[in-house]
């Protein structure tokens, strides 16, 4: 993390990533961050899955939205110096999450400008790292 | 809600809306449903929120997309009897959800193809009814 | 048009619709024109198609995106009293536009803010009726 | 290009790029194909302004978007085949295009399955490179 070229220092980004309520129930973990671009994880619990039966079962799909969506954000926030707004967010599933696997999401920002930013999201497994989602989305800069 | 048309009966529906872990944890009820339409509410709790402080917080955008995927894929439900794969979503954020406030989310079929279903979904403030987010997306009917 | 409500009069909405010279090689009309809501008409032309043969062929999703993106600008030009730039665009095709018929589009704000708008856009065979595909996007109004 | 992996020859690539009333009006070129990805140009010409004035004026969107509809619908050919119908594009505008310049279109597949494509496009100007817009989209592949 080249903390010289980062709009907001590793502590103050790890804390609006760690400490928000929704993030903690999930147990949202920052693992890489360098301007414009970060990685962050989510353990599986079977809370998350969306079918009744965990065997066949797979993680719900606004979960996976919801993981985008921070490392959307996330990435523009390395670059803006903190969390901001959503304004639209459109997401590809592409292969089911499966019980038992982490997932690991990367943030990277398309464009950032004075009001507006644009940044791509991807999840994939954290165990094979195959492509579960990705996303696209615009974020309030200014 | 009439039985005739749907092609899956309230029972069966309730199940898939209320029964899967993460749509219990959320405490997701379904509270109308008709042919390519249905109505599901969201209590408000703590763990929501994507802000630390709650007092100036709002409900993580996150879980306002997930309470969209599902009344989308629910309305798609009601027509082909059971929840479906969704494809891509498409959210936009007009206004932050308030702590505090219960949500409610309608959706509705725009096309239901026999491989590919459409639906919109709006979820609204449920003390006000005030639009708090829009969306639209694609789920795989075959 | 209740031109007391509109931001601009018809006058200056129909110059912004009819003489860019891309809307004047299509020959787009504007046909109806409230605050908030705009009808447009696309006359159908051989050019427009997007297969080498017209019999089995249809005209270009691009073509159909087009009319989408000045529906949903208009509509908020009555708002704000201008065209204003895209920001981004989603297109769902629900059925292919068949050669030889006239496009009508209607274009709907959803929420005009100081910075942003978003706004929703129909369009249909202009002789059936039939929707042919759906969009939604956001704007800068700032 | 390896022609041994691509879904269909050049020759009929090059006729599905090349051929249509639409494309053959815009003169759209394919520069190059790959398994999975193909790049195409089109020429400027004042008829795709969308402004009453050249000189502070800039290309249509609606074109743009067509570009792009174009690069990713023709990456998913070359490994299915043939052309095949756009089910949604969602493009994002990131600078104006400017009058008097070619635009270049690159297209890449980012899943290919038995019934749903999905690919990325991006826009960018001939000249300088500057990224325009990019787009996501899902295609009817099966």
């Amino acid at each position: 993390m080249s903390a010289t070229e980062m709009a907001l220092d590793e502590t103050e980004l790890r804390r609006i990533v760690e400490t928000p309520p929704l993030h903690r129930w999930l147990g949202i973990a920052l693992t890489e961050a360098r301007p414009g671009e970060v990685v962050i994880e989510l353990p599986y619990r079977e809370e998350l899955l969306a079918t009744p039966e965990p065997e066949n079962g797979y993680v719900h799909g606004g979960i996976v939205a919801t993981l985008l969506d921070l490392a959307g954000d996330f990435a523009l926030a390395t670059l803006v110096g903190r969390g901001i707004p959503t304004i639209d967010l459109r997401v590809d599933y592409l292969r089911p999450a499966l019980p038992g696997r982490a997932l690991r999401a990367t943030g990277t920002v398309v464009r950032c400008g004075r009001r507006l930013g644009v940044a791509d999201a991807v999840v994939v497994d954290a165990e094979d790292g195959r492509q579960l989602a990705v996303a696209r989305g615009a974020w309030a800069t200014g």
